[in-house]
């Protein structure tokens, strides 16, 4: 008789979408399906629709799912399966997703942030699990991260562990969008980047300007574009950004001590116009023994958050 | 027949001298000693030294010794129980300092940097283990510092994780002993809080002026003396002090999640001149969870270093 495989079913939830995969144990995903988020309608609408598209899955797919994970964009309390505080999905917040979710499916769910659940996904599938310390670092509008210490997702005391995108890299520096200066977001999110370019573009002749007449509908993807093409204050742009996450980074190392640095999320596709000036901060440390062994990759797993998400919940 | 106690001895290797400390499983020292560490003559010579300090030791005492712990002050490693590389101790990188002792002695030892041993320390004796994550700082010349995670210490990939005095807390800025610029060391090693001391003192008429006529000779405790008498130089240099070590901690807060920051050593005793600063950096902080639990506070044990290594001999 053939050995029944044990697949797990990830659930990241975002703002806008929530994507729905169904892995292997090696973080293979045999199925994929979105489903629009609606957090207006209510956290229990929220899991009909999620177990609504489950069931029209392959009934023998379905069968093998031995566990679910659940990634929610916020400050989660994996203990008790639910979301504490969240900007994006304000009217989740308090809900027992876990209860939920394992009263409508009969089957255990994990509930985890969803950059844990990104950088779980990457430590699995990029990673092979072959080391043991891993900062991971989401970059979008906001940057997010999480850890993997010796082995395990880190939650600290309140399950907020790993935020890097608020620790300060400038004193009295840009405005972040949780309010303060300085922070690592305010430079590396999408829109300190966004930020960056406009101030430079208003300096000097850009690529950018001639790309993207109206400054407010510049992206990073098009800063990414215009650095490829030569662009002087694209370039600029990479560098500064590149700088910041590099002190980021070098604090974290400093602190943490990991042998991999993880960065995923859209912004992470600049490639090596960010990677470089990271590794020229990384570089410049005079104290070199915590950076001997500390990589920096991008993540180039699609979906790294639903992925995680399905691997943590076969675990 | 009264059950026999178990002890255990810390030996604390600084620069100058070293440390040694006999302590019950509650860390209350029985016994304490202190011999020079003599770097100039080597590691063997060192090692014979301890030894024979300890041989002068009450025998009944020696007796319920049942292991040891050795804190060293530089880059250990803690799996070999040797010293990788220090520039306080030259001469004694790359020695095995357990087989060593271990054969000197015929105990278990316990190697580790002098920065874990203390942090270990205060979260026995000052915390009584009552929680999971701690931030240790210590606080001398230089700024170290060590991580108990889930109730054990956090080594890192290369054994130097907690290194929270080269982070930088301002780019571009003050000199650091490291070689770079802006490290938290550079503004809140006692080098640092001299300079920027000095510095004021130039600007206009301070009290540290008239107390300590030649700046070369000034130091953290004529510049704490020289605030509680409301000397306006002194009190502004502990603000700034406090200001930078609250933008350090506030950043391994987001990133480690802590329940406590445990700052240790002699230029703590500057008491509330760095506590309300560093408070009040924390206070500011606009995304609140990660600090709800976080609690500030100065080690009172003196001695802490060889104290813990004493009580990690005994683990």
């Amino acid at each position: 008789m053939k050995k029944k495989r044990a697949l797990g079913l990830g659930i990241d939830t975002g703002g806008t979408y929530t994507k729905i995969v169904v892995v292997s144990a090696q973080g293979r995903a045999l199925h994929e399906a979105q489903v629009p988020t609606y957090p207006e309608l209510g956290p229990r609408k929220f899991v009909e629709r999620v177990s609504a598209a489950l069931r029209s899955m392959d009934l023998s797919l379905f069968r093998s799912i031995r566990g679910i994970g659940l990634g929610l964009a916020g400050d989660v309390d994996s203990e008790h399966g639910s979301l504490r505080f969240t900007p994006n999905l304000r009217s989740f917040g308090g809900f027992a997703f876990r209860k939920a979710f394992e009263a409508a499916l009969g089957l255990p769910v994990k509930v985890e942030n969803d950059a844990n659940m990104a950088v779980w996904g990457g430590y699995v599938v990029e990673l092979k699990r072959r080391c043991g310390n891993v900062l991971g670092i989401t970059m979008g509008t906001g940057i997010g991260g999480g850890l993997i210490l010796e082995g395990r997702i880190y939650h600290g005391s309140t399950g907020s562990a790993g935020e890097i995108g608020h620790c300060c890299v400038e004193p009295e520096g840009e405005l972040c969008h949780c309010g303060l200066r300085g922070c690592l977001e305010a430079y590396a999110g999408s829109y300190g980047i966004v930020r960056t370019a406009r101030k430079l573009m208003a300096e000097r002749r850009s690529l950018m300007a001639r790309w993207c007449p109206d400054p407010h509908l510049l992206e990073p993807k098009i800063v990414a574009e215009a650095a490829c093409a030569r662009d002087w204050a694209a370039r600029e742009t990479w560098r500064v950004t590149g700088y910041y996450l590099g002190l980021g980074i070098a604090n974290a190392v400093y602190l943490l001590n990991p042998e991999e640095i993880l960065i995923v999320g859209g912004v992470s596709r600049a490639g090596r116009l960010i990677l470089d000036p990271v590794a020229s901060v990384l570089r410049a440390q005079r104290f070199k023994t915590p950076f001997k062994r500390a990589r920096v990759r991008i993540a180039r797993t699609p979906n790294l958050g639903a992925v995680g998400a399905g691997l943590l919940g076969l675990e």
